[in-house]
């Protein structure tokens, strides 16, 4: 039986809850098709700083290094600064494992309502890839004199290979998913010099790629398009900062970003992936068990996706929408429900099972 | 009679065509209430660049620096590469004459509609705070490196002094206006340095002002709610590039960025401040007489409040919102109509004058 080793890090506030809501539905999945999810839980967090001073052990890095894929829910709670949580965990997965592709659906699901006028199913549909390992999230700069002159440098680095794999990954996806369009994200009129170096970039990996149409806009006439015509988009890509706006604006569009999926992915799977959803902790919720689950159980389609397992993927991702419109399931507060975290997941659980 | 001096730079592509539609309102507004608005043109754009390998003269910010106020366009226009433009023209004003505030209303106008459903007028009326002399916009860096090995570093800076005065303006702004309520855009969860400490100033800052609500979120889900929840924000501020880009997505969700105004303010008044639209030049619909002058006159009109005359600042808005929903007044192409520039300013200096 083919078996996966999966290292489940469910992290702070609503990912306690949200990350085994998912679990079930994705090992009822593994179970109706004939395959094994070994989840392996680690208990790192917000409170496990709080305790040792570390986000995660020394060792934290290693112990993941032989899993097939790391399944994530938040990091980041009140008590702990958000540049240290997610610089002692979140980010340093990203980078040790090479997952310099964020992948990013914005697909409005059936069932929930576009908060645009006239967007029904199918107007909003395209992708956010991010570039997930550089760039603007950098840790060199820091603080210069005290006071009232005190100074602070913030340096952005962008390598000639860190771009050009993100957007060759880009052009990749756009062929193989045949929607063959790339827009990207610039900012080439106000930073100096990273943006136009984006774009030379851009314009010499586009040249490899006949077949795919591409333009750029600037990112701040880019998020307003998102709002006026999202329907003009397929395959947008950004830098590390770009990237992660976008494609929280993107889910903004589509109703809730309780919903959006992403996958930080090692193409040369040398390393394991990693597959979490877009929103975070969420601590105004968290302990209640109404968080929505749909963010991490698409996730987690993502994450057998990956694995290869792409039937049982597109299975989960079937279960989910006929849950979302069954008149007899209950929806989170969210979605102007009354349903639970894992009331909501059983029920998903359980149309799959039927499937 | 009270008179002022403008610097006139209608710039790029339809900078050329708005700036004296607006020009032609505004005058207007100044005869029929007794002062006069002399404007000095300066024809400083790209085709100056093209011709001459400079974006404006050598003593071209000293030429500006006598004026009231400038009166600015749009910069920008293929064949010369945007930093060059940019960074030649519209930054070096903006800079030199310490305007470091961007005040950017975000408020639907009668009979344009929001692309968001069931929004109407009221729901969406907050103001953009933009940094707008320091941060993500810098030439600091570079390159280094050849072919595969290249690198390229692009520095941020925030100065104490420079971060202070811009969220103090802000806090300043919502006690006068009787909006008390700020909104942070940050990102301190990625950005190692430089936003940390932008929060740090944030909390500061609001101390002082303990009338005034304020907030923060990462500028991530804070673009996400610009889109499903507008109506909860008052005053939201914001550096250099998040300014940026939440100016021209609150723009989109008024249905249209060619009606959003700005204000570069010098707000010591050491130095003339800079009225301008939003949006760019425009290139596909330049030269055609068709552009939309909304956002140039709506930019007279902060030009006349900060010149001090508000009563007529008024009148310009009144005249433009009554002629937005005249039914026999034609609008521009981009809003549905079969109107053009000149005709829709002639169409709103009618109005004015008959109010
Ligand atoms: C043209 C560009 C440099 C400018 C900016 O980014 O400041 C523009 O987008 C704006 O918002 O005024
Ligand atoms: C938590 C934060 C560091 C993270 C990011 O900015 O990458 C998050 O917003 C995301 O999009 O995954």
């Amino acid at each position: 039986m083919r078996r996966y080793s999966i290292a489940s890090i469910p992290g702070d506030g609503i990912g306690r809850e949200v990350v085994p809501a998912a679990i079930a539905v994705l090992t009822a999945a593994a179970a109706k098709c004939g395959f094994v999810l070994e989840f392996r839980h680690f208990d790192w967090s917000c409170q496990t700083y709080l305790k040792t001073g570390k986000m995660m052990p020394d060792d934290g890095l290693d112990r993941l290094r032989d899993h097939d894929a790391v399944f994530l829910g938040a990091v980041g709670f009140p008590g702990v600064p958000d540049h240290i949580s997610l610089w002692g965990l979140l980010l340093p997965i990203r980078r040790e494992f090479e997952q310099y592709v964020n992948l990013r659906p914005v697909r409005l699901l059936p069932g929930i309502a576009s908060p645009l006028r006239d967007k029904a199913r199918g107007d909003i549909d395209f992708w956010v890839v991010r570039e997930n390992s550089e760039g603007e999230y950098s840790q060199i700069g820091g603080r210069t004199g005290t006071g009232e002159n005190e100074i602070v440098v913030q340096q952005a680095i962008f390598t000639r290979r860190g771009t050009d794999r993100i957007l060759r990954y880009a052009f990749d996806f756009a062929r193989r998913s045949g929607r063959r369009h790339v827009t990207s994200a610039t900012k080439s009129n106000g930073l100096y010099h990273s943006m136009p170096f984006w774009d030379e970039r851009f314009a010499a990996i586009g040249a490899e790629y006949p077949d795919v149409a591409a333009d750029q806009y600037h990112v701040d006439i880019l998020a307003a398009r998102f709002v006026m015509s999202p329907e003009r988009f397929n395959v947008v890509v950004g830098s590390n900062l770009f990237g992660d706006i976008l494609s929280d604006l993107g889910p903004g569009i589509t109703g809730t970003i309780a919903v959006a999926p992403s996958a930080n992915l090692n193409p040369e799977r040398r390393f394991p992936s990693m597959f979490e959803p877009v929103h975070g902790s969420a601590p105004d919720i968290a302990g209640q068990g109404i968080a929505n689950p749909i963010g991490q159980i698409w996730s987690g389609a993502m994450m057998l996706e990956h694995l290869g397992e792409a039937e049982p993927a597109a299975l989960v991702m079937r279960a989910l929408e006929t849950a979302l419109i069954a008149p007899d399931i209950a929806r989170t507060p969210d979605l102007g429900g009354n349903g639970t975290t894992a009331g909501f997941a059983q029920a998903v659980r359980n149309t799959l099972l039927g499937l």
